[in-house]
């Protein structure tokens, strides 16, 4: 029997990472579709959005990825005990994800005076602020980001981390102990450690 | 006794109106703190992320708004029947916002020359694009987003599409038919109508 679970995204780690690492810490099987750059024309138009990453669930199709992890970590139980740790979760993962960004307007600047003017934000100020503002509530939660136990907003961290350092050519942790703890903390599932030492590391 | 909710954001719509549209509906009585541009050097670093809107509720802070609104939502039974159509909400929001930052990339560009090249971009190709796909997804849950019945992403789209329009200096609905019943649906609750009908319509 086919697996329930297909996911289509580009082979790298990028925004469909922390959906396969979700998956993985469930032992949930599942087709790891990757696309090429070259087959990508040809498929674009028949995702909801035009965009990737895109999960098949049997035989019905999600998109976005946040929206995604969302849905795997109820699944998995790994969302907040009540509603209103439910919504620290979700401030934590798009706080995460608005730093991604921050990063991705760098790396993704095609103009060079444009690029190199940001880069001293960037590094002087936009990583500085995140990061000690991220490593704080990792301490303040004992080394995980919410609840002082292993949530999905952990996993998404761990799924992004890497594309992260890539894009802002740094370790982003270097100076954060704490999101480090956080980082150890996901490994320490043997499910997902697995997955780690196997995957292909692809940016 | 003092409100159970104290809004804090700029004295515009922006990214709090979603907020305020969402706490009108559920007759929820709330502080609707307005920060001055004046007052907001002071105020920043105060705020968890230097970021508004910041919404407290009974004492306790939130930020990031559309983690608010999906809070607000499961708090008004505004979210789906399952989780499978929480999904269905949480991608649809992610795509209008993924829609507005795209908008927002050309009303916040500084640089006139890369502006006036993105805009054609914008208008014929980023705007029919998004509209079309949001137009046939309102078309196929019959003047809502999802489900068929009202849920917090209409209402978030309602808080979001003047902010939208005023950025993209068009009428996005213009040619939307099923995206204006939307629209008409959520302003069909006497609540929300009495909202908008008297607030202050800053951009």
């Amino acid at each position: 029997m086919a697996p329930a679970y297909k996911l289509s995204y580009f082979d790298i780690m990028g925004l469909g990472e922390p959906i396969r690492v979700l998956l993985s810490y469930g032992a949930l099987e599942f087709e790891d579709f990757r696309v090429t750059r070259e087959n990508w024309p040809g498929l674009k138009s028949s995702m909801p959005m035009g965009q990737l990453p895109v999960l098949e669930v049997n035989g019905k199709t999600a998109h976005q990825s946040m929206a995604i992890c969302r849905y795997l970590g109820k699944q998995l139980k790994l969302n907040g005990k009540d509603d209103w740790e439910d919504l620290e979760i979700d401030t934590i993962v798009d706080t995460i994800n608005d730093f991604r960004a921050k990063i991705g307007q760098y790396h993704y600047q095609s103009n060079e005076q444009i690029k190199n003017e940001y880069q001293k934000t960037l590094v002087d100020e936009i990583i500085p602020f995140y990061v000690e503002k991220l490593d704080a509530i990792a301490k303040e939660n004992g080394g995980y980001l919410v609840g002082g136990r292993l949530t999905w907003a952990d996993l998404v961290f761990l799924g992004l981390v890497d594309y992260m350092n890539f894009m802002a050519k740094t370790d982003l942790l270097s100076k954060a102990p704490n999101l480090q703890k956080v980082k150890e903390n996901v490994l320490k599932v043997p499910n997902v450690k697995n997955y780690v030492d196997k995957r292909p590391n692809n940016h």
